[in-house]
């Protein structure tokens, strides 16, 4: 997909393997919301998601792997997930959808986050959508900023509704 | 799906068909925002945005009739679109979103678009849906307080970005 330069070896973006789901759910984790809500213990439930998605075309679950020379693939130390949506709206637009985009803490201000939007954003044009979006918890104001200056707009409120009992 | 007597007739919900296709377009377009967005001069993109959400188990397109007399399907007064959508984060939840939702001007202030909500949180717990979410524009403040009402929490920011040159 593709492979950057940076402090400590290569980054090389790739589509997750079942093998990747720890890394995954460890950078999942480490963060200040995520911590209450990611549990390592039982991985059940994270290998079926990772089928659901892995089935589906219109999903797609990247890792970046670190590569201290440049010739293995690299344990994963960064994830996000890209999906596809149809829509009716906006004369019919295909939009893509950005979640759970996450750098492990100790490469964190080397631009790697940057390289995966902006990797994404070409995919989705790539993929004919007319519309990226995502949704970032109020309380992230870094991340807000670091998306305006990737170009996106804040324009909108983002609601949601906990379904479990 | 669901039947709601409602004054005029009885509203019930049902799967969108490629025949309500004008309807949803008119009342995607009938909107501030939507007005500037949609246009009914081509309907080729919804048509094969229609198609692609058919094909699609995890999207659903749904309208709402209104029947005069209880024994027809009625003319699309309403729409919206679900989506159910897998993802790795908060233990390989698997994630409801809500789009489009539109009830005719003529119609609003019944209740309909609560009916319909309703209908969809409904629809996301049985298929086990954790969480559902939807975005709208910060200038649709009424919205807000309709989803508030409902239980949504405006929890995030959401962010776009226009992919079409």
């Amino acid at each position: 997909m593709f492979t950057a330069d940076v402090d400590g070896g290569t980054f090389r973006l790739r589509r997750a393997t079942r093998a990747d789901l720890p890394a995954m759910v460890r950078l999942l984790a480490d963060d200040a919301l995520g911590a209450g809500r990611e549990t390592a213990q039982d991985m059940e439930p994270y290998q079926r998601a990772f089928e659901a998605i892995a089935a589906d075309p219109n999903h797609l679950l990247v890792v970046g792997g670190l590569v201290p020379h440049g010739d293995a693939e690299g344990a994963a130390v960064a994830t996000f997930q890209l999906s596809f949506l149809p829509g009716i709206s906006r004369q019919g637009a295909w939009r893509s959808q950005l979640e759970g985009v996450r750098v492990d803490a100790s490469l964190r201000g080397q631009g790697l986050g940057k390289l995966m939007v902006e990797w994404a954003i070409a995919e989705s044009r790539r993929r004919g959508c007319s519309l990226m979006q995502l949704t970032t918890h109020v309380s992230r104001t870094a991340a807000h900023r670091f998306y305006e200056r990737l170009g996106f707009e804040a324009s909108h409120v983002g609601m949601k509704l906990p379904l479990q009992d």
